[in-house]
């Protein structure tokens, strides 16, 4: 198709073309899965958000907000809550433009990518949450789903892929939760791949890891990214992403109700802040995705780090005693365990 | 002068020649600029903790440690005392060797590197100090003064600089602290280059930038980097260096000793912090040195962490109220002023 280039000024964005498809058809297993995804996800952030808030007894404080090309977010959080110190679910739909040395970039893991253009269209969907309870001996959960997608200049996909994960990090070891995150986690992707689960835990371990201190983030879960065409099938990768996601509430719960209102010391509580020191370092010095939100311009900062938790400790030199709990979850932590 | 391979195997390292030249006659100022900039830093070290101690009541806990190709440092701690929640004062001393693309990158700025060779010896030297007290109308401050040196095959030098500064982090802003911190700064700046504090000082508002807040991390004071040749010969600017390590006592210590034991509110306790958090996100996410430290294989993680605060804490879309001194403080933070 030969296009001049006043008919490619006047071709409408993927955000138009999206906005118009959805007001005039709503969302189908028809529609682009653009759309799909941006549906599936908004249901199960309220899904999700309306379990958290009956658990907690609190409601979720939610912001919608819009970017100016296009897509917006709704971040809901909830802090100082009965159970949680700081929960956030947030999704966000970003319409954009990438430039010439991010598609090279992405050429790396994506070679559907077409190199000899300027710039490319893209839409990019997550879902994004992080729960921080009070409870020492409940523990933090990290979730991320995303679908990442670039288009040609009449609007059809260029290159497409989902990316995502879930990881559990406690100040206090139960091995009964690690194995029930995991078991949970494990059955979501046997049921699309045997080999997912064994690949993705890898991964996780990799990823969720505070360099610096040569310790994981906490007992690992799962962590994929750039799966496309050539991994499987667009319905086949949004089937696996969709059952990840609803795996989460059976994933958490259970752990969650267990532990809330366990009887804890105030030096357990102690211990839990500096816990909560390492998950700061992490995801300010390592996370990809924070440091990628940080530097991108009218980025919303108070989304991208409500996955900071409400408070967090920095002791010089602190060693946990010979034989404790304590050491035994850092001694976990340095050496990645199967738990399933 | 021609070395064959051999030769040059068998020639001693630069900490070799420093260990011999300081066990044979101490260190003069006829000695190399490496041992006398250690010297000086370790006399300094040693004058502000014994200082910091009188004032807190609290001793520092000492941490000697050796690396295991020359240097170390000393890591002086103070943890919970009486006036700070954590105090930190460190030096260290670093023989190692530079790889060819870090010598690259460092011939921006100092053409005198030789860019022919595979690697270069070179030595560091360094104190470094983040204070952090208890009470939220006291301000932190951090003070870093360093000289970084590569040496050619025979031990003399090839290239040479100094860098440093200081800057004031208050939680609440009092006029007449920051006016006193900078006018000793300007001050010791202004008996060797007029032009010093107003270069300097801008390039400290441009350093200590939480880019992603918008924000300066405090009200600013000097900082500079890769001062060689260029700028003064070798002698006027350790004794620059020199002055302003002597000025940090008088700059800081009636101000701190102002405000230790004023009255204060649990609310203004919060927003301390709230501005810690701040400080965190400073440290681990654009402070260059930080991120250095933490990629060095190797490196002492306890004394490179020790600029964290003991506590610190992130609360979603937290806004200073209209026309309080918490307001009042992010506008000027917004907005670098000229204190003298």
């Amino acid at each position: 198709m030969v296009t001049s280039d006043v008919e490619k000024a006047d071709a409408p964005t993927i955000a138009e073309r999206d906005t118009l498809s959805k007001r005039e058809s709503g969302v189908t297993s028809a529609s682009p899965m653009r759309l799909r995804m941006e549906s599936f996800i908004k249901s199960k952030q309220e899904e999700i958000v309306r379990e958290l808030e009956q658990l907690d007894g609190t409601r979720f404080t939610v912001d919608k907000w819009e970017r100016p090309n296009g897509g917006g977010g709704i971040t809901c959080v909830l802090q100082d809550g009965k159970v949680f110190e700081k929960a956030g679910v947030n999704t966000s739909i970003v319409y954009g433009s990438l430039p010439r040395p991010a598609i090279a970039k992405m050429r790396i893991n994506h070679k559907a990518l077409d190199p000899d253009v300027e710039s490319l269209e893209f839409f990019a969907a997550g879902l994004s949450m992080v729960l921080h309870p009070h409870n020492p001996m409940a523990p933090t959960v990290h979730l991320n789903y995303r679908y990442f997608e670039t288009a040609n200049a009449d609007g059809t996909p260029n290159a497409w892929w989902f990316g995502g994960g879930t990881d559990l990090t406690p100040s206090y070891l139960f091995d009964e939760d690690a194995i029930h995150f995991h078991r949970t986690i494990k059955d979501a992707c046997d049921a699309h791949d045997k080999g997912y689960f064994p690949r993705f835990k890898k991964w996780c371990d990799e990823y969720f890891n505070v360099k610096h201190r040569h310790e994981t983030r906490g007992v690992g879960g799962i962590f994929f990214d750039d799966l496309d065409q050539e991994e499987k099938d667009q319905e086949q990768l949004f089937s696996f992403v969709q059952d990840c996601l609803d795996a989460f509430l059976p994933s958490y719960m259970p752990i969650i109700r267990r532990r809330k209102d366990m009887p804890y010391t105030e030096k357990e509580k102690a211990w839990q802040q500096l816990r909560r020191g390492r998950y700061v370092e992490f995801n300010l010095v390592h996370d990809r995705g924070t440091a990628f939100g940080l530097q991108t311009p009218g980025a919303r900062i108070e989304s991208i780090l409500m996955s900071l938790p409400l408070t967090a400790r920095w002791q010089y030199m602190h060693e946990p005693e010979k034989g404790s709990r304590e050491e035994r979850m850092v001694s976990v932590l340095q050496k990645p365990v199967d738990w399933v």
